[in-house]
């Protein structure tokens, strides 16, 4: 299922180069353009799925899979012991910016509050 | 699986009172008693584990019900049409102040960038 004029889409069928950290069957990873913390990575799924207003219990193990390769990327990148946030924007007002479900994945700076 | 001195693990037993919005088998919500958004509720395990640093390929059903239970969440807060934002703090660099993994959910006003 993808989206003809989702960025994000395009990024994950390779119309539009992103540095790719992390990918499967199921999700990518890749590096924010616009990082706004050392370690700033976005984790989606390959479906197009618009934000969390759109999942069901079908997509429960693709959510949870989603947590676990944040936890996971954190590792990787040695964000892990000083800590990290992992975020979800949905809709306008939560700050959402490419209607395709992605998590941010920040670290590598304190991480103030409120978070936004 | 409960901390001794975990002030979530006393919530989740009912031994420190809070406005639970939110309950089954394996997750409360709650109302964050020091809000910062019109709408800010914690979505927690039941059981201890202290971040995502701890979880494993076990834990993916319950990390995926915990979102899925924020956009119901967010549904029924009248939240979800203008947008929210659901994060979680990992580790004193993320902000975690309760070391029970935990998720916020925020909405109600517009949710600023960068996210702290």
């Amino acid at each position: 299922m993808t989206a003809q004029d989702c960025l994000f889409c395009k990024i994950v069928a390779g119309d539009i180069p992103s540095t790719i950290v992390y990918e499967d069957e199921k999700i990518i990873a890749i590096k924010d353009i616009q990082p706004v913390a050392p370690v700033h990575l976005l984790i989606m799924p390959r479906k197009h799925i618009i934000s969390l207003n759109e999942v069901d219990e079908k997509d429960i193990n693709l959510l949870g899979h989603i947590q676990l390769i944040a936890a996971s990327l954190a590792r990787e990148n040695n964000i892990a012991a000083n800590g990290y946030r992992l975020l979800c924007n949905n809709g306008a007002g939560g700050g959402q910016e490419v209607l395709h479900l992605h998590y941010h994945l920040l670290g590598g700076r304190n991480l103030e509050w409120p978070p936004g």
